[in-house]
């Protein structure tokens, strides 16, 4: 079943806002078995808006729109759906209770332009957005589904996942589908692809294979589309085992994830901890462990040595050292390494020392050359790597990599 | 004057690409005077991306495309537009030129596969696309003009830049348009617009005030639209003068940009350099200082000081003194910035700490209490802020705020 996305808003069109919840409502819908055909984005212009809703549904029978929707004059979504239905407004009371609550909570008072948005549409049934104050709405006519939601991502996604999904789930008959989907790294897709060539063409008629490739990580998902649920399972069982063989020597998870988010599991799950002394990553490797909540209980913290005054100064690297072999160097990269695990008595640690560009580099050691140390109180492993791309990509592959290198080390002692 | 975007490639409708692309198009085109009336997203398909165009072309007479140029079968947009166009293939010489030499430059032998992307059809001119393998084309027929561009980011960005921009401006009859922005920090956005609504309304005509918000920043962008760009200019100035004296309570700078990239560009102007002790931004300033290139002439580096035991084992901040106080708390982080600085040696420092949440959040201290320092040889500045949003707003709002304080320390000692 095919469906298209219509997002409403002026601040897409000129640029001020990168539309972030089409790619994730196309991923949602893809999952469960719709096939996302179409998108367009449209200012806040009652014409256009439902120009391009009649364009939509001559194609498709399901409509998923967002934005339009705050409390202001600039927001004409839900005037203009009222007039495209040709209906009057009704107060929701369930919507009003909940922004009395709301507000009262916040302790500001309810204003008339707030109470304005318990009004809905008659011809639509209420979706609550119990995350904001707009609330979502299902409209349903001659066939044709046409949803409406709050453009705020949270908002939208908690609506989507509470609401609109499974609502779709009984209203169109879709087909049941299973994913299974793992996570490989420092793999070219163009490699893999060849090496899993047989692999894909015996895959059965119902299971298909797809590469979702990010900077040096690959997930690869199958999908098996059909009937019920429980066999698709048990026949998606083989070739699943089939892909996790053929891509062991590469795997980072056997799961949808991240470097980052798979390395904070698996020390939580052992309940040890960490620390990092970064160069050429400069933060990057703690920030990404710190935007996840309560990782306190993992990571301790750590030193951006990004100077080498400072890989001396706070981290007791021998300048001699640095002198001998050059800052981005196996043994300096060790030497902080083991530094800060000593320093701060985390049980593992992670050092990186590169050139992320682009300046910098020379015949020996070009912009993209990176050591990365993973230390223990049993191990330290060293290793030199080579990354290509922008800085900011540079800095990404380096992150991802040093993970996957501390995985391999806490695998090696489980 | 309005244009469309048509952006083609499955990966962007099943949400495996965020398409990023057409805030950045849709701004560029928005600063030449040319407004983005839609956006249509569609998949790999001859006939999706011809009805795309077709629709678009009886409404606009400029249509700027991006993606499907690769030398994969998955690829049609040329053989597409050449259907179009209704025309054969021409060899580019110069297309075939640039590739033999960036193949031979990357030690690769140039393949009948990469050979194809020089011919382009007859009905286009080529748009020369030094940062890549993939030309762009533009067609012009029946005074309706189609740019088709890769949709490798950094490649169409140069093309729009070096190619397709001055090629509008010459084809079409843009409006002069004149742009002055500034920047302001930590004032709501309804705050500041009653503030500014007489200087609004004071306004010439031919001037638009625009407001750009991101977190916890706002760009200000006073839009001049007339005939000659000098007269422009002049006619800017009153304006332009009374806006900034009316946001300088809350300027960060007088320009479009970052509180990050602004307070770096200050610290290399002046020559000084920068050390962090970061607990609940954790890392993140550290990151975005690092991504700037060069940026190791200003900052140092510093410590990650996520766990209580590494304020005190890396920065020696007296545990009675996080016993007294609490971690989050004036007396910490003044002791954190000054023991960044005096271990590292640099001329400032900042140092964060607070709550981030979801948890860790108390009556007296709720998720969004952040404490910042800011310090130099002179004098330590410290102040509680209150911020809201998620775990990560909280971060970037936090990360803002410290660098702004530091820009404030920074012109009081100018």
């Amino acid at each position: 079943m095919n469906a298209e996305i219509i997002t409403v808003g002026d601040e897409l069109l000129i640029g001020q806002t990168i539309d972030t919840n089409s790619a994730w409502l196309g991923m949602q819908l893809n999952q469960a078995g719709i096939w996302m055909s179409r998108r367009t984005a449209v200012g806040d212009q009652a014409g256009a808006i439902s120009a391009a809703l009649d364009e939509a549904f001559a194609r498709v029978d399901l409509v998923l729109m967002t934005g339009g929707l705050g409390p202001t004059k600039d927001d004409i979504t839900k005037k203009t759906l009222c007039d495209y239905y040709q209906c009057g407004y009704r107060l929701d009371e369930e919507v009003l209770n909940h922004l009395t609550h709301l507000f009262s909570k916040r302790g500001r008072k309810l204003l008339d332009i707030n109470k304005i948005q318990a009004e809905l549409p008659e011809a639509c049934s209420t979706l609550m957005n119990y995350m904001g104050t707009a609330p979502g709405m299902w409209f349903d006519r001659a066939g044709k589904v046409l949803v409406s939601m709050p453009g705020v991502p949270y908002e939208m996604k908690h609506l989507v996942e509470t609401s609109v999904l499974p609502r779709l789930k009984s209203r169109f008959t879709l087909p049941a589908i299973v994913h299974r989907t793992l996570t490989v790294i420092n793999i070219p897709e163009s490699l893999l692809s060849k090496e899993l060539e047989p692999l894909e063409q015996n895959l059965p008629e119902h299971i298909k294979l797809a590469y979702l490739p990010h900077l040096n990580t690959i997930r690869l998902r199958l999908t098996a589309t059909g009937a019920a649920t429980a066999s698709l399972e048990r026949s998606l069982e083989p070739s699943w085992e089939d892909l996790l063989r053929a891509c062991s020597p590469y795997l980072l998870a056997a799961s949808d994830t991240t470097a980052v988010a798979h390395c904070a599991a698996m020390l939580q799950q052992k309940a040890t901890t960490l620390s990092l002394a970064e160069s050429c990553t400069g933060g990057n490797i703690a920030h990404l462990f710190t935007l996840i909540p309560g990782i306190s209980s993992v990571l301790l913290g750590g030193v951006v040595a990004y100077a080498n005054s400072l890989k001396s100064g706070l981290l007791d690297v021998p300048e001699q050292l640095i002198h001998a072999h050059g800052a981005v160097s196996g043994p300096v990269v060790q030497a902080m390494a083991e530094a800060i695990r000593a320093k701060t008595g985390s049980d593992y640690a992670i050092a990186t020392s590169g050139i992320a560009g682009p300046g910098g580099g020379s015949d020996e050691k070009p912009v993209g050359t990176v050591w990365i140390a993973v230390a223990s109180a049993e191990e330290t492993r060293v290793k030199q790597w080579h990354f290509y791309g922008t800085r900011e990509h540079i800095i990404e592959r380096a992150t991802n990599t040093a993970c996957h290198q501390l995985l391999l080390l806490l695998q090696a002692q489980a």
